[in-house]
């Protein structure tokens, strides 16, 4: 077999059978195939895609070149979740708990940020004295005992996932769907769940820019999963505008808190709940709307913030500073942005409030960079809402003034007011499963 | 300026400027840009291409990261040629001595072969004594006295394509008309002639297999010669079956010779002719009926074949033992084919015949490989031609009689023949001017 062939296969638009993909894989994972080859295989997949049979064995492949965890010894069905990404998306510190309170099991492995969009071990490390690179016996006790833990990831899962991406991320082939999903899928397989919901984010602030380009991607991932043996369902969800009012580490976990207190944002809550309901109804915990009943029950009589104030202190952390806005562990220069018009919201484009939010200090532009925790947005203001001349828009909190200044002129621009009040975008677009695609 | 978004801007199938075209070959070639970016880049190329304007701009560049040939020196008008290469092409051979024989200059510099095409440096080293690596001086001396000089490739000319082509050489991205016509066009305008006639080959033996992407690859490369104001015309001509009957080194210069004696195949002598024909036309000899009669002139008088042994002298070889068929440096094991069936030949598949011939020793597969000069095939029947049971189809010339056991299969699954005379196809097909295309 040669490298050579595989490239012009692909290049003109033939089906790769497994041993073809095998071969390119271990092969580069090992430096016999050099990045140069690589680079415009993976170009060549980007134009002409990869069909189910190609993908699996793609995710296959890569899944192969590392470590699997192996679940078997926490008893019962373990579900897990990932979301493609977005700005504000703290989803997973508020869906964890809710579903470890109604009895089934999270063992997860989250990732940290780079770019906009920021990652959940980022904002977990917000907190004081919080452990997230805990042993895997540790991890494992704490899943048992308590019904969830979150870690940033832990063995050697996938290395030639982590070995293409790099190339990828330096190639301009991220942006390929059959890629993106078997990256994400060989991930989430090699994290060892029974079932795993995807939350795919759609609009201007997601990687996906339209619902086409969200269903295809979550289709592909589906049926990885089903090829693995996995349930797997995916909601795709907005990201127009960024979710919940909060963006910034240490105030993203503050406004989970809050909607686990039985509080926070509406949108927030809403696809929390939906989210946690529906890994709740793959654990056959009920019809949906049986799911949806328990996960609110679990929020209103507190078992849900209860769940995460036990798994931050099983992992060494301390929650008792984002009891009070006040108290939490926010910046000091509060910068506040007041509206010089009057109108209604009708946009807030998420992409430029995260690259604002990274100017504060939120986020990192390479791995190698350090974050602030306590910098980020506090929106006042949502789409839909009336703005009057002199309200106060968002506060700013960063280190230093004139990082709010700059970011400031961002924000101005993301925020747009209109004459007429607007109807406010739907923020679950569309489920999909192996069944079918359900748009709503 | 980053290369990324020069990569994502092709991608994207967005035009680049001269700017990004010229910053992504100078900063490859100084190594600041790493190979597996560069191969992504191409492979880009490869599918969405490059416009016209793109095309010119890559060609400079290329053009651009070397030394240039300045043929001021030389008087009057220097045509060029070159041919995207075939089985059994030796018209460079002949056409060089009846233009130099009818007054106008040709300074050539020629390639080895590489895979079943073969290289006219390669054809001109199996005559004894000749030295195809003269100095600048002695090469434009010998142009100046004769009127023609063929060499192989002097000077540091066009090093980006050297170091492109060998990256598209293990990346599957040679095959992009854009990456071809940049790639000869630059060599073309570096080596400094005022007219260019291109003989794009089409067929089962050529790299452009259908008229249509041999027309659409000379237009390309019409358009570049323009945009340098150059005169560049190219003719397209037939490489479904071998051109002429001699395929192998000396046994080509040997038919070339006869050619030029004024005997020699039909197809050969045709096509020499008219492809001599044209550079006469371009550098103003008259009317192109005015230059074919003229190129016909020098071969029946005798004066082309003495302008090629004048130019062979020049450079060190002998032509003498050329004279004769049995004299010729050709190999002792001669192996003929026998028909076994009979009917009229209705194709020779040229791509088959040429590796046949690879096998009995006349290319190289590598680069460094070393080849027989003398090994070779003559055809005895061609197409249209009857053939009886028992009639000699081919004979084999090698250093063994296993080689020739091995290409002989080869050659009768490349011979076919028919109950019913075929029609011959045209052996010129289109000739593409600034002007447009006219099709025969």
């Amino acid at each position: 077999m040669r490298v050579y062939d595989i490239i012009e296969k692909k290049r003109d638009n033939k089906n790769l059978n497994e041993e073809e993909i095998k071969y390119i894989i271990k092969e580069y994972v090992s430096g016999k195939i050099p990045d140069y080859q690589m680079s415009a295989f993976l170009m060549a997949v980007y134009f002409n895609g990869m069909n189910e049979e190609e993908c699996f064995n793609f995710a296959k492949s890569m899944l192969n070149s590392g470590e699997k965890m192996d679940l078997t010894s926490i008893p019962g069905i373990k579900v897990d979740k990932h979301s493609t990404g977005g700005v504000g998306d703290k989803t997973t510190l508020i869906v964890v708990p809710i579903v470890a309170a109604c009895g089934v099991k999270v063992a997860k492995m989250s990732g940290r940020g780079l770019g906009y969009t920021g990652g959940t071990v980022d904002k977990l490390e917000s907190i004081p004295g919080v452990n997230v690179s805990l042993s895997m016996e540790k991890f494992f006790e704490i899943v048992k005992s308590i019904g969830c833990s979150v870690v940033s990831q832990t063995g050697n899962l996938v290395p030639a996932d982590k070995k293409i991406y790099a190339l990828r991320d330096v190639t301009a082939t991220v942006e390929s769907k059959p890629l993106v999903a078997s990256s994400i899928m060989s991930k989430k397989i090699a994290s060892g769940a029974d079932c795993i919901l995807l939350d795919v984010k759609t609009g201007k602030g997601a990687f996906m820019k339209t619902l086409d380009d969200a269903v295809e991607l979550s289709k592909i991932m589906v049926k990885i999963g089903k090829n693995f043996g996995r349930k797997v369902m995916a909601v795709i969800t907005d990201m127009n505008s960024p979710l919940g009012n909060a963006v910034g580490n240490s105030l993203e976990v503050w406004e989970s808190c809050e909607v686990l207190k039985g509080g926070g944002p509406e949108d927030l809550k809403k696809v929390s709940v939906y989210l946690a309901a529906n890994m709740l109804y793959m654990a056959e915990k009920g019809t949906l709307e049986d799911c949806i009943t328990l996960a609110n029950e679990v929020i209103n009589n507190g078992k849900a913030y209860e769940k995460f104030k036990e798994m931050i202190s099983a992992q060494g952390g301390d929650l008792s500073s984002f009891d009070n806005f006040e108290t939490l562990g926010k910046d000091d220069v509060c910068y506040e942005i007041i509206s010089e018009k009057e109108g209604y919201v009708s946009s807030i484009d998420a992409e430029k409030l995260g690259k604002a939010s990274m100017i504060l200090g939120v986020g990192r532009l390479k791995k190698e960079d350090s974050i602030d925790y306590k910098a980020g947005i506090i929106l006042y203001k949502k789409i839909g809402d009336k703005v009057e001349k002199g309200d106060v828009l968002a506060a700013l909190y960063s280190s230093k003034t004139e990082k709010c200044k700059c970011a400031e002129e961002i924000i101005k621009e993301a925020v747009v007011l209109s004459h007429e009040k607007v109807k406010v975008a739907p923020l679950i677009h569309a489920k999909v499963t192996d069944q079918g695609v359900e748009k709503f």
